[in-house]
């Protein structure tokens, strides 16, 4: 089963708090392994595989690596690029020209479909590699694994918002809406209830992409709790629409240039309470912090994150291929886990909704089972980098020689 | 000098991260004083003393009032009311009802317009009484103070979060821009570029509503900063317009103090520099956390919040009236400060810019002399509630019997 060769790992997607926990994890795993010989970065993810464009890991600085472990977002650039066969076609090509013999690639259900199609096209290409997919998302919407790393930093993250905007509010007796990455998917939004300290804290209504509300039935919510609490805030998924209507931009807010003046969901549902409780309404979109704000990570998700890491390079080094390193979760309180592994063509391309009875049936909050599932996810205050004024360490990003023309992406 | 009988504290206008500090100082100031007879807390600041809605502070639990020191946000609750002359003639029958003889108001420079105009008309009603403004503004702009204590904080935010952002942008290779509270002065923004703690690190270009800037020359400069580092984060201030361009806010957004609503700036300016360059922008606006995000406070902010508070009530029991208590500044490095005083006249109602010479010529950046004043303003991190778990503490607010009749504002 034995393997030798060179190692490559990529950085794929939106980044997030804990995504070079991963790497890192990986990079020291490797330190000690004979099987591979150079391991080597690709910069901008698959993007710097079909360029050539690689770095050699192996001669960062150790102490660097460590710190690097800390750092918000993916030291190693990103990308947001679906290989076209073309594209698959390169990189195999750079595979081989470089005798990379392990591919591991840290991302979200896309990622994994890129990964399942390099582990296809090694095996009908005889070239023989190991590729194993490392989990990454604030999104959590990878299928199988119990939760996906990166995004109990970015749960932790947006709850701490709220409950700071909640003080906020209530200071003015207001309403605030505050706007919550995912589009589909509310895991990140439901989480900003799941962590509330008590049931009066904020936030106090939370609307997710899978179950819709009619314009009426906010605005009551809203009114109930604000005559109730003399103040409200409300957490809403970006993909919020109303049931029955299509969400609207509207035209007639353009500012002098013609730009819309739009600032998203929050914006406009902050001036549909507003309008419909009569009650002044503020409103916050937490926006690209979510994917990088480190100073308040989980360090649940910064271990899983570093442990997903690592176990993808023993497991690759063991001879396990096309698969996806999974979460499994072994117990809820006190929360217990362990790595798993699941193929890849069971994560790739799909992805995983809140489960309806995890959203209580009025579809303004979740359920103690979804407070169940989240609240170990977001444990542990992590990092203690006081980014206002300490450096990130960064990586040197040694480049490796091309030995392949350049390439044109169709 | 001595002069016995009730007094009253009360908080108004955006509040801080710091501000209950103020108020925390002030409250176990006044507990070993003989002086205060009673020290009552106006909910909602000027609202509060016009509804008689006050609360008994001494009746409030001392471990709770330790507790609050570290609370994001107005205790009390907060408003933004500009008092007319009958408004002004109300507070004053509230006061000689419950035999006020100390007035205490945290706020900026229309809060110490309010106070001074309180003070005045004591005077001409003959009514014996103590008129002490405390500073606060995240904004940074109250004059004759070295700083307003809210600053250092909100500060402290807005520059872990272009650090944070920082790496995001650069994973990508993207352009950023950040969308800083200021609408006429930019003390927060250029705070962000003061923080850096390398001249790579973002944010790499700042923009202050003090100097105004082309479009032409923005674009130049974003691109310069691309092609140099291969990324760009931007800092603006909400208040930013381009040199020679009127940007036209909608006349309807305004908040109860007749100031334009601002908002979009970051869009805005986001797809303005994507359209100059060619190169893919994105935005955050930072909002409302820069003034109740406390898990990144800066700790002298917060001792400058309790000391201002904490003298308020010392000097005012020594006989001292219409005057703001200011912060003095001893020397910069190591930053040496103490409190001092001004009359209230001099900074009611006035605003302070930042200096022409604190910004470089080309209106791009912050010069060394800002730097050297803003950083010890941001020096520690104060604040370690874990706030996406922990219950903020509260007071219990005890309301006091009201002795007048209910109030009509015109």
């Amino acid at each position: 089963m034995s393997l030798k060769g060179n190692a490559i790992i990529g950085q794929s997607g939106g980044p997030t708090i804990v995504i070079n926990a991963s790497l890192v994890g990986a990079i020291q795993a490797a330190w000690d392994i004979d099987e591979i010989d150079r391991f080597f970065g690709a910069v901008h993810g698959m993007d710097g595989v079909l360029n050539e464009d690689l770095c050699d890991l192996f001669r960062e600085d150790p102490d660097t690596v460590e710190a690097i472990k800390l750092v918000p977002s993916a030291g190693l650039g990103t990308c947001r690029l679906k290989p076209k066969d073309k594209d698959l076609e390169r990189a195999m090509e750079v595979f081989k020209a470089h005798d990379i013999r392990y591919f591991f690639y840290i991302g979200g259900d896309d990622s994994q479909l890129a990964c399942h199609r390099v582990s296809e096209l090694a095996k009908s290409s005889d070239w023989e590699m190991r590729v194993i997919g490392i989990p990454k998302t604030i999104d959590n919407n990878l299928v199988v694994t119990d939760c996906s790393p990166g995004f109990g930093s970015a749960a932790r993250y947006a709850a701490t918002c709220c409950q700071a905007v909640g003080r906020d509010a209530e200071a003015f007796g207001n309403l605030e809406v505050v706007e919550i990455m995912g589009r589909n998917e509310g895991w990140l939004t439901g989480a900003t209830s799941a962590a509330r300290p008590t049931p009066e804290a904020p936030p106090h209504l939370v609307y997710l992409p899978e179950v819709k509300v009619t314009r009426e039935q906010l605005i009551d919510d809203v009114k109930a709790k604000y005559d109730e609490l003399g103040y409200c805030v409300i957490a809403v998924s970006e993909g919020f629409a109303f049931e029955g209507e299509d969400r609207v931009t509207s035209s007639s807010q353009v500012d002098e240039f013609g730009h819309s003046r739009l600032g998203g969901v929050a914006q406009w549902l902050s001036d549909v309470v507003e309008e419909g409780t009569g009650v002044r309404s503020r409103h916050d979109k937490l926006g690209n912090l979510q994917r990088c704000f480190s100073a308040t990570a989980s360090q649940v998700d910064l271990d899983q994150a570093y442990a997903v890491g690592q176990k993808a390079v023993y497991w690759a080094v063991e001879g396990q291929t096309d698969i996806m390193v999974t979460i499994e979760r072994e117990n809820d309180d006190p929360y217990q886990w362990e790595c798993g592994a699941t193929s890849l063509m069971t994560v790739a391309g799909a992805s995983k909704a809140v489960p309806r009875e995890w959203i209580n049936e009025t579809g303004n909050d979740v359920t103690e089972e979804f407070v169940t599932y989240c609240k170990p996810l977001l444990t542990g205050r992590a990092c203690e980098l006081d980014t206002g004024f300490s450096s990130f360490p960064k990586f040197r990003l040694h480049r490796i020689d091309c030995k392949l023309c350049a390439y044109e992406r169709e």
